[in-house]
């Protein structure tokens, strides 16, 4: 993996990062992709949206359809036909989010699968070598994921763990020429943040992730930790901001130096008829849009806003068609993927802060590492 | 509309149907697309599997999103994005089938919307006024669906109803240059439906369907009504035998003369993984596919086939995934079009009887009036 800055315009940067299976400019959005295909969506269409890289779920493929399943396709880029980068992510989040009866000790989590509740164990040694059978490009380390709120002493119990973790991720990932990620982790201490980016700096790695965000805590105290922690983070190397987020969060994360972000809001509100515009959110089921003869968006070029009219996705989303969920989703991402572009226009010409400024006002919203 | 036969084969009639907005390849098979959209697929995806014509109801467009939402688009075409001629049904058969609370009398049938429980009515010039609202290329004239069982005279009473029904129909279509189709009643009982299409006839249309099949009768009745039917039906008109039916019907019915078919079977069974194939249904939810890197049919040449496994689609309908009744809905469809342009290319070349013996004897099965 090589990765190369290209601008920069305040924190901003602008960047390219070469994995084997193809290029990526940062900063990206990743569509997610838990269950080997982003929801309602096919290879195809990604590609037509702009999608460079996409996100798989090493809890969710592990469990279901299982390592060996995707591993006899070749790996997950055959298996569900996406010839593109990967990421997966290790699972450390989905474990406390999703897994049952869990149990975390130091050599990793116990829990209950949520497919069929068989008992199931993953630690950085699972989780890598699941991630590697999968045939990812860039590797998450497993690590644990801090619930909020913490205590002090729990954050840096939590942090220390997955310093350790990502120690023996690093040790079974090996020779691997595929990229591997550290996390940070430490809740929302700033002292507990920044020892856990210097461990991690310590060991070595490809790229870096904040996890451990957007799991209950307020938006000025993700702002706090990212305004205190990202300029640390090393200049060479792609930060990620794993989960997150709103346009709102993409553009305040791009204004502090994030690379990359992933998070299902554009899918999972795709779904449920909430679509993206420049002016802020359209609820496609309200009924004022039942006669509407116009695009969702009139100055979006996506497959969606070019051949259907508002009454009908509506129509759709009234009548629980599929067809409106593939159109919302490809509305969605494309809004999403247009943002990140327009955003690396804007770094690439040096007016990213006249950017973030129009995009704020537009839509009337603040953002409070903004305000 | 005009309809030449281009080839005859024994019973068998291969043709050619002309309307304002497209060339139909007789026997064909019109995929069902119910509420203005063809489950799971796009106007693309169907002209990709070579869907020349498809189906859309007039019930279910009248009370959702209504008449006059679509008119506003410029008709159905325009408001599901599709340029192909389009076939309404009348909604005799869904008043039959879905409404609630339904009573007819001379003027047409009142009932209560399955959508919100509001009272409407449907009557001939209802019905024409909604197909004609809706830009349709090929109208149905509104009839009632004779119940199974009924007695003689039951099934007289209401074909005759029908009958003066579609009188009313044709003169409420009146000089429209788009096709108006006659249905003919009748029940099981043979000289109600020589009566009915004689009195069709007589008024004269531009097409004869067959309806009040598959509603509960016996494959042995449904095909006895065939055989002496279909033989005295205007040869010079397209037949259209609706709502039916499994891949086996088609042969045999494309067998006795018929022309023209829709269902919902295969867009519904691909959304449950039940995939066609020439050698039978794959039931892809089967465990025994788990590991199975296969296409569904090596034979097949649709997108699905081409570029995912069993194991795949399997993974997709065990996670409830839209992308799973995508790729299914595009596989079944595919074989039901492939199946109709072979039996076309069988009549043109004189061996449709050699092709219905085969396709038959491959998948182990007969069909009454085949044995």
């Amino acid at each position: 993996m090589q990765f190369e800055i290209r601008h920069q315009d305040g924190l901003a940067r602008g960047g390219r990062l070469t994995l084997d299976r193809g290029v990526v400019e940062t900063p990206i959005f990743m569509p997610v992709g838990t269950a080997a295909t982003v929801k309602a969506v096919t290879a195809e269409e990604l590609c037509e949206l702009g999608a460079e890289i996409i996100l798989a779920n090493t809890f969710h493929l592990m469990l279901r359809p299982g390592t060996a399943v995707i591993h006899a396709h070749g790996g997950l880029h055959q298996f569900m036909h996406w010839e593109r980068p990967i990421l997966t992510d290790s699972g450390g989040f989905q474990v406390w989010s999703l897994a049952r009866s869990r149990q975390v000790n130091e050599q990793g989590v116990r829990f209950r699968s949520p497919v069929d509740g068989e008992l199931v164990f993953l630690g950085p040694e699972e989780s890598i070598g699941v991630q590697h059978a999968l045939g990812s490009d860039i590797v998450m380390v497993f690590d644990e994921c801090t619930t909020y709120p913490a205590s002090r002493q729990q954050a840096r119990a939590s942090m220390e763990l997955s310093l350790r973790w990502a120690s023996r991720s690093k040790c079974t990932h090996g020779t691997s020429t595929k990229a591997l990620f550290g996390i940070v982790q430490g809740g929302v201490y700033q002292d507990l943040r920044r020892e856990s980016l210097l461990g991690l700096a310590g060991l070595g790695f490809d790229g870096y992730a904040i996890g451990g965000l957007s799991v209950g805590e307020s938006k000025a105290e993700m702002a706090q930790v990212l305004t205190d922690l990202v300029p640390n983070m090393p200049v060479q190397r792609p930060r990620y901001l794993m989960g997150v987020g709103t346009p709102e969060d993409i553009v305040a994360g791009v204004m502090q130096g994030i690379d990359m972000f992933d998070c299902v809001l554009p899918t999972r509100n795709a779904r449920n008829g909430w679509l993206y515009t420049r002016d802020g959110i359209v609820k496609i089921r309200n009924s004022r849009f039942a006669s509407d003869t116009s695009p969702v968006d009139a100055g979006c070029h996506c497959y969606c806003c070019r051949h259907y009219s508002r009454a009908y996705l509506r129509h759709l989303q009234q009548s629980n068609e599929i067809l409106g969920a593939r159109l919302c989703t490809i509305h969605n991402l494309q809004y999403y993927l247009d943002l990140v572009r327009d955003l690396r226009q804007a770094i690439a010409a040096g007016r990213v802060a006249d950017f973030s400024a129009d995009f704020f006002s537009r839509r009337g919203v603040s953002w409070p590492t903004v305000a």
